[in-house]
C-alpha cells in the first residue's frame, strides 16, 4: 500500500460520505459525531433494540464500543452485529476498559464470540485482556505495563481471526500474517477523551468505502496520526482544549499532499 | 414582524433567562446546554418518569428530541408533553431521524398523536416521514432527495395542526396559512453535530418568553442563522472545530444591531 | 494551609494521575473527562450495577452526580458508594438540582443516608434542599434567593457530618468547625454547562492523592478558580465557547507560581 492509494481512500470517504452506525459510550458521542462529520462521513447513533437492525441495514459500517456498557446495550450491540454480519457490513469493535472489571472483560468476550469482528482496536492492555491475558489496565487508559505489542497483536489476530489494531506510542496493525507499524500521531491525543474511540469510528468510515480492510484501517490510522501532528503544529503547547478543537479542524483539512509528505508507516 | 420586534424578543430571552426543559439525545446534551446558556436561557435535562412532570411544571418550554430514543424515553416524553399541554407550556418537537427506521417513524407519530405540539422542527425528510410520506433520509441527516419544502411544510402544518419549521438551505416556517422564508445561516452548520437539535431548543427558549409562537420561532431562526454567519466571518475556513466554538460565542454576542443589519427573511 | 502545600497537592495529582470513578450525568461526561485529563487525573465512567463495585475498587476517588438521575443509576451510586466506604475511598457527592423536583430531593437524601459522603458540593439552593429547607432553585442553576451561605454550609456540615462546599460568588468550605472562604473564580463559569460538576470531580482528583480532605478540597477550589481567572485573562470577552476551551487549557497550565500569585482564600 502506498500514499496514493491512501489518499484515494480518504477522497472516497469525503465524496461518498458513508453512514457509520455507532453504538458507543455516553462520554464520546458528541466528539465522535463531530469527528466523523469533520472527516466527511455521516454519523448515526442508535441503541434501541427495536431499531438497531434497521439502522445497520442502511449503514456502511457498524462501530461497537463498550465504554459505558450495560447488559441492554450489549444485547443491542450483538443484535446489530449479527445483522451486519448477515449483510456483509464491516464491524469495528473497541473493547474499552476490558480488564478494568470482570464484567467488561466478560462482555467484550461475549461480543467477540457472538459477532464476527472485522477490525478490533484497543490499547495493549485491552487487547491482552480480551485474549484472556491478565495485563494491568488503569480504568480505560493503558496501564504502565510494557510488552511486545507486535507479538500481542499477531497473537490476537490469529486467535480471534480478525484484523487487530493496537494503538500506543507506535500503532500496530496486523492480520496475523501481514503486519504494519504506523508512527504518525502525538502523545497529546491521550489528554483528550475519546480520541481512541473516535479513531475506531474513523476506521469504520474508511471501511465503509474500501473493501480491503487492511488498506482501510492502515489509511485511517495514518490519516488520523497526521491530523494530530498538524494540529500540534498549529496549537503548540496551548493546551488540551485548543488541541481538541484544532484536531477536529484537521480531520477536515488533511490533504493528499499531507499524506504524501507526512505518512510514516512500514510493513514488517 | 420586523427586526425591532425580533430584537425585543431576543432581549427578553437574555433578561428573563427562561428555563427550558430538554428531553433530548445523548449526542447533543452538552452542546444544547452550552448553546442555551450562551444565548442567555437556562437549560435543564431530566428524563426520569418520576420527575419529568414536576420539571416541566417549573419550565417555560419543553423540547422533545428523539435522536437516541428508546421506549422508556418516549414514555417520559409523552408524560412531560401531556403535562405541558395541561399547563399551557409550549412543546417543541424534533423528530430526529424519522424515516431512517420504522421505529423512529412510529415513535415520532405516537408522540404527535399523544401530545399537542406547538412547533415541529426537522429537515425535509424527517417532516415528510412524520407525515407518512416515504422520503429518503440518510441516518439523521437530510438525504439527497429534493422537493418543494414550502409545499411540504404547509401540508404538514395543516395536517398536524401545528407550526412547522423545515430547515435546509433556506428555512421555511409556516402555520399552514402564514408562511415565512429565512435565508440566514451557513452550510457549515451541517458539519457540527446537533446544530439542528440546538436550534429546536433555541426555538424553545424564544417560545418561553413570547406567546406569539410564529414570532418566537421566526426570531429564533433568524437569530440562529445570523450567529452562524458571524461565526463564519470570524473563523473563515479554519475548520468545523473552530466554527463550533465561535458559533457558541456568537449565540452570546449577536446584538439588536446585528439583527437589523443581517436579518434576511420574507413572508410569502 | 498555605500556597506551598496547595502547590504540592496539585503536583501530586499531576504525578500520580489518580483514577477517578465518576457516576455522573449525560450532559457533562465529556467535559468532565476532558477536564480531569487536562488536570492530570485519569477519569473513568462506569454505571452498570455489575461493575461499579469493581471499578471503584481500583479507583482513588468516587464522584456521584445526580444531574440526569433515574432509579437504576441511583442504585448503582449507592452500591458504588457503599463499596467506597468499605474500602476507605473518598466519596464526593454533587446533588445536582436537588429541590427542583421532589424526586431529586428524595434521591439526594437517600444517597446521603445510605452512603457516607466525604465532601458534599453544590450551590446554595441544592445544599439547602438536601437539608430539607425549601430554598428556591431554578432547574439545576442556583435561583435568585439570597441567604447566608456560610451559615447554611456550617449547618449542613454539622447535620450531615461531612465536609460541605457551597459554590457561588464566593465559595464556602467547612467541616462545621473549620471554615474557609475562597474568592477565586469568575462568573463566566456559570455560562458553561458542567463547570460545577467538573469542580466536584476535580475535588475527587485532589482527594485521591491527599488524605486531609479539607486541604484537598480547598486546594481544588482555589486551583479551579485560578484556572478560570487565567482563562478570562486570555480570552477576555470572546464568548463562552472560547472560555470553555481556554479553561480546559488552563487546567493543564496552572502552575505553583500561579497559585502563589493568585490564590485568594481565608479561614474564618
Amino acid at each position: 500500500m502506498n500514499c496514493s492509494e491512501m489518499s484515494l481512500i480518504l477522497q472516497r470517504v469525503r465524496e461518498e460520505n458513508p453512514l457509520v452506525h455507532n453504538i458507543t459510550n455516553v462520554v464520546v458521542t458528541n466528539f465522535t459525531a463531530n469527528g466523523l462529520l469533520s472527516l466527511g462521513a455521516s454519523p448515526v447513533m442508535a441503541n434501541a433494540s427495536e431499531e438497531v437492525a434497521d439502522m445497520v441495514g442502511i449503514s456502511r459500517a457498524l462501530v461497537l464500543n463498550i465504554g459505558t456498557l450495560n447488559r441492554e446495550l450489549v444485547s443491542s450491540m450483538i443484535l446489530a452485529g449479527k445483522t451486519a454480519n448477515e449483510l456483509g457490513i464491516p464491524v469495528i469493535f473497541d473493547p474499552v476498559g476490558a480488564g478494568a472489571t470482570p464484567f467488561r472483560t466478560e462482555m467484550a468476550q461475549l461480543i467477540i464470540n457472538e459477532v464476527k469482528i472485522s477490525v478490533l482496536r484497543g490499547n495493549a492492555a485491552e487487547i491482552a485482556n480480551v485474549l484472556g491475558e491478565k495485563w494491568e489496565i488503569k480504568g480505560v487508559d493503558a496501564g504502565e505495563q510494557q510488552g511486545n505489542n507486535v507479538e500481542l497483536a499477531i497473537n490476537a489476530a490469529k486467535k480471534l481471526n480478525t484484523i487487530v489494531v493496537i494503538t500506543g506510542k507506535e500503532d500496530v496493525l496486523t492480520t496475523g500474517e501481514t503486519t504494519y507499524l504506523v508512527s504518525n500521531g502525538h502523545h497529546l491525543l491521550t489528554k483528550v477523551t475519546g480520541t481512541g474511540c473516535l479513531l475506531t469510528s474513523v476506521i469504520g468510515a474508511f471501511a465503509g468505502v474500501e473493501k480491503n480492510l487492511v488498506h482501510a484501517a492502515l489509511s485511517a490510522l495514518t490519516f488520523y496520526g497526521i491530523a494530530a501532528e498538524k494540529a500540534i503544529e498549529k496549537v503548540g503547547n496551548m493546551g488540551p482544549g485548543s488541541f481538541q478543537i484544532e484536531f477536529l479542524n484537521q480531520l477536515a483539512l488533511v490533504t493528499s499532499e499531507d499524506i504524501h509528505q507526512f505518512a510514516s508507516f512500514k510493513q514488517l
